[in-house]
């Protein structure tokens, strides 16, 4: 006989609620979003949850949060457990479908304070999501905080488009940089543990 | 203040247990550790669960299973959960580490029943597995049962034998494809729900 875990669970952490209490349930503008998104990551790492990244699925049109993510690898011990992971799939318990982009449904969008790695970037693409929305992209994030992100094709974002997902990058990007940059100075100041697939070093 | 859900879960069906009760715990071979593969792909669809797709983790050498998984986006609503993910987030959750290639453990592998989509294939990168193993590769799979596997690059092999993760393909392949066809025999006799993103059709 097999026996084995049956069952997983992904969780916010519980410093969310404070985050959250503070902030209007709507947020029309775009860099307002993002300006949440990087709030919770800069939060997270300091917390010890895992990596600086987070995210949030809004209602296109009238900027209703439905849901936020933060990278929690390391408090819920699940690899899979990254930012753009919680809030699609905290979005998709919220609407009780697995398809944020079903009939009669609003559109919504995910943002994220920078290019999805290849694992969340598949995640994206199966949520259902209208549009993606990045502070950036671009070799930065792996330069200054020194996490993998992955192979992603060259053409990940007509990629996107050709699959009816809208993406729109540039979104209060020198304030992602701001928070990569914490990080890892943190990190070179030894007050943070990194976490990372191995580099293929052992 | 903004209210959302803050935890999912992921779990496999009840279903499973039979399918365990009868196996071994270990499987030395690889076309056995194949074989349960298959077995619970083919049964998922027909459950209703998700599509055709499965996965195990085995430790390498000595083929203990530390875990399985279906594919279960139809029963839990989250598009996330495909096979691979439940797999490695159980592994993760039996070992207690989100990295299964962590000092001091056994070597892991992850078992698939066609090359993971562009999500898995990220979560793959993420988990610690020092090595994947597939029934096969190719346009296949997306031919006969029409779901989307997402833009993968052409060196995804190579991209994971340069982090330290070995490949191996072609275990049981035909019987991988007699599953998907099976599937996809039902489906045009409209007896099975397809699920998938849209294909940028709306």
């Amino acid at each position: 006989m097999i026996d084995i875990a049956k069952e997983f669970r992904v969780s916010l952490p519980a410093w969310i609620d404070d985050e959250l209490a503070e902030g209007p349930a709507v947020l029309p503008s775009r860099e307002d979003r993002m300006r949440l998104v990087h709030r919770l990551a800069d939060r997270n790492w300091r917390e010890g949850n895992g990596g600086p990244f987070a995210a949030l699925v809004a209602e296109r049109e009238s900027g209703r949060i439905v849901s936020v993510g933060v990278n929690v690898v390391l408090t819920t011990g699940v690899s899979v457990a990254h930012a753009e992971v919680l809030a699609l799939g905290l979005a998709q318990t919220a609407t009780g479908s697995w398809d944020l982009g079903g009939k009669g449904m609003p559109g919504h969008e995910l943002v994220v304070n920078w290019r999805p790695c290849v694992q969340c970037y598949g995640a994206t693409m199966w949520s259902g999501v209208r549009g993606l929305v990045v502070a950036g992209e671009g070799p930065e994030l792996e330069e200054i905080t020194t996490f993998d992100e992955g192979p992603v094709r060259e053409d990940w974002a007509e990629q996107f488009e050709e699959r009816g997902i809208q993406v729109v990058s540039d979104v209060l990007r020198d304030e992602a940089l701001a928070v990569f940059r914490a990080y890892r100075e943190a990190v070179d100041a030894g007050g943070v543990d990194v976490y990372n697939a191995r580099g293929g070093s052992e």
